[in-house]
């Protein structure tokens, strides 16, 4: 984001003036729409408020922009030529089409990790820098780059690394498949979007764990299905439940995270997997089984997938989001024949397919003598952060915190003991240099926190609970 | 896709029959779904007839498939466990969701070009190996190594490479923007899916060009729009049309590829630019400029974008794919502030935001120095394919086509004056070993060929277009 000059010359309310203009004569501010407030944008310039001032006064007496108290402050419409011009009401087509916002609190996070970019960071559910193998990825890059052509890929996606993925489900997660059953997708999201949007219809009934990360997804409402919950408890989701919500609402599908589940870290009971499969296979129900975290098991010891027990009924999407570089955007979903192809189809709508560059190196990944040690290194470390987390959580708020310590993957789902309004100690920890995710977002009651230890750097997480320590008692008061 | 290996002790049927029953473990192919039949198999494996009958046959004897007259080979129901399983009914959900399949030409097309390797592609709109800048990517590969984070990017898309978009777009396109109007996409196809997705509604009606590319998307359909027509004549799209559709249906929104129009190749007449862009104004009414083949005008001089004299009014959208590289997978929408912020919280529900490293390198590459005689060296290319497809056209076929020669773009639209068939005429040509798209993928009356010159390779263009013709004539009879 631009940002003024302090050692430039013109004053800085000129330059904001000066940029402003430019921006709305390049349509990004269209006639009538409104600009952002004197205070957000003195936030997001990181100047003072009398500076914004200032820069609108500059604007309004030119003519190009206009103020009312109450309503705020608008580009001018009739300004843009001799004859009164019309521009679209791109308001109304903002708000106008079918697919749903982002959940107020994500987006409230995202633009706080864009503004500042110093807040130690609990919220965003991924590998820090130091935990990626980045410095393997760039050797495969130097050393790939023969690429010979760069043209339209097979929409089911690059078959080298379909090819690579037979042999990686089959040597670490026990799942025997072959090429032409892998669908290559954008990150398990593009996964999970497909399958509400091509294999469900509007008014549709699905179950989710709850809570769960299906909840912070608005698609599920935007492909108009009806959400039935499967509470998650220490053994994850209970197979009568499934069962029940069979017979009343005839779900058509039930998505599940059995192994070290987000947001929770919970792992499905043995017992109860396999009563899952059986009452899944009597009601020829379909699963889609989201794996993104099982190799992070700590103890080197990755749970089975449903898939490896139940190949037709389920649909397994596996991701490099939690296991190596999120910004890859590489997944993939083992599925039937029919649903790969159906699928893959109709994702040339959307995207056309993936790009060939990242689908190469994951492909070179996955066959590099790299993977099995960054695997084990990637354990050890997420170990070592989850413990430094635990204990500075009992260190700084021994009584005022409870929490299942997880055995796998990134997340500390941890309970707030004394009532606390979830908005108030997120806006509190962003002003304290600390973020995280409020439970609600996955659906649970409030009072809940989304640690992702995995994130911050080792040495932010010591004082990134404290300053989140300082958030909450002020919070409490 | 596997084949039988000839090399190998086991016979053909056997290496089949294997091949099938691990597949069918595996899950691919669901009991009680349909096998292949007998000829399209043989046709996929490239065996005979007789030999899959052979396979079949040993899979019946173990249990594993069923046949009956008329209705198939189909996986048998109680093979798999002691008791009776149900498998969900996977070809239901394929049927059952509401995105749309592809037009079935453009399937046929894809499987013939998966299948047979020889064909001399005239069907896939992209450039060819020999045209796009393989060099220059790999190059900038090898030295882009360097990335430190492969963490999830910006939602609006990887900043350097908004930034260089800026300056790009000024400097090639006329367009004034700055990198917070800009949202990187997965191509052109991913920013029309999210404008068709986001910014409307089912029932909306909206204006397509007739022929356009549009018609080959059930994209279009898939969001339940109500799709008008606005003829393209040899001076694009009459403004008077766009009027009248506006009375008549309030039309929300016009899409538009304005120059070397795909599949026409037609060029906006200027003066017909200038009304449409009153008629546009006058009515508040959006235009999406799809503007991907601009920059390969074959004199040098591309034409201007609608946007850079209606930068409120238009949703402009750009591509590497049809000027450098299909595969990168990056294209680019120029939109109010409020349109890109609403596209890109959207797109994080889809697919989480596009792969860092394909916009690492296509940033690399605008700022590089090859960009400039990349370009220059693609116009003279595709200009000498041009002549040559048309040299080879006039030569076989003089007195049963006809054609405008276009300025620019990948394509050449061409005429069949007798009356023929589409499908038959693609099937003989599939047979000779050429492909093309017949015109009616496009919503034009049969008789139409699309030609791709600039996806053959230079010396298969004569020969192409010599088994086209032998096709044609023997459609004619
Ligand atoms: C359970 C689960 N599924 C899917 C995703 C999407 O991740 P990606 O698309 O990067 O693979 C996430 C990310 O947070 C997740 O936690
Ligand atoms: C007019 C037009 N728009 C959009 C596209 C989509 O291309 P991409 O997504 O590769 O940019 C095409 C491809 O054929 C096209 O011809």
């Amino acid at each position: 984001m631009w940002k003024p000059d302090r050692k430039n010359d013109q004053p800085l309310y000129q330059q904001i003036a000066d940029d402003l203009e430019r921006r709305i004569s390049y349509g990004e501010f269209p006639p009538g729409s409104l600009l952002p407030s004197e205070r957000k944008l003195a936030e997001q310039l990181g100047v003072n408020r009398s500076t914004v001032i200032l820069a609108y006064a500059e604007l309004r007496a030119i003519g190009i922009i206009e103020s009312r108290t109450g309503s705020g402050t608008r580009v001018s419409k009739f300004k843009w030529g001799a004859t009164p011009k019309h521009t679209p009401n791109w308001h109304r087509y903002v708000e106008g089409g079918s697919f749903l916002p982002n959940v107020p609190f994500l987006r409230r996070i995202r633009e706080a990790l864009q503004q500042d970019k110093t807040l130690i960071d609990f919220a965003s559910g991924e590998l820090a820098s130091d935990l990626a193998p980045a410095q393997e990825i760039n050797r495969l890059m130097e050393e790939s780059s023969r690429t010979e052509y760069f043209g339209y890929d097979n929409p089911q996606g690059f078959v080298p690394l379909r090819e690579a993925l037979v042999s990686f489900l089959g040597k670490y997660r026990g799942i025997q498949t072959s090429a032409s059953s892998i669908l290559i997708t954008s990150g398990s999201q593009q996964s999970l979007y497909l399958i509400t949007q091509c294999l469900l219809a509007p008014g549709d009934a699905v179950a989710i764990e709850d809570p769960s990360y299906c909840y912070s997804l608005p698609m599920f409402q935007s492909a108009g299905l009806r959400l039935f919950r499967l509470p998650v408890d220490h053994k994850g989701v209970r197979p009568e439940d499934v069962r029940a919500l069979y017979k009343k609402h005839r779900i058509k599908m039930v998505f599940l995270n059995p192994n070290f589940q987000n947001p929770t870290g919970r792992l499905l009971d043995p017992n109860r997997r396999s009563e899952l499969l059986e009452v899944a296979s009597e009601l020829g129900l379909p699963i889609v089984e989201d794996d993104p975290f099982s190799l992070t098991a700590y103890d080197g010891v990755p749970p089975l997938p449903l898939k490896s027990d139940a190949p037709t009924s389920v649909l397994y999407i596996g991701s490099f989001s939690k296991i190596a570089a999120s910004g890859l955007r590489v997944g993939w979903m083992v599925a039937p024949h029919s649903v790969v192809d159906r699928l893959s189809d109709a994702r040339q709508q959307m995207d056309f397919g993936l790009s060939v560059v990242p689908q190469n190196l994951a492909a070179q990944f996955l066959m590099s003598p790299y993977i099995q040690p960054h695997l084990e290194r990637l354990r050890m470390n997420l170990l070592y952060k989850r413990d430094l987390v635990i204990e500075a959580l009992r260190n700084e708020l021994r009584d005022l915190v409870s929490f299942t310590v997880p055995q796998g993957g990134l997340h500390l789902w941890c309970k707030i003991i004394p009532e606390v309004n979830d908005n108030k100690l997120l806006e509190e920890a962003i002003r304290n240099g600390v973020i995280f995710v409020p439970g609600s977002v996955y659906g649970s009651d409030s009072g809940f926190v989304r640690f992702t230890f995995a994130r911050p750097k080792a040495d932010e997480i010591v004082s990134g609970i404290s300053k989140f320590a300082a958030a909450l008692r002020s919070v409490l008061g």
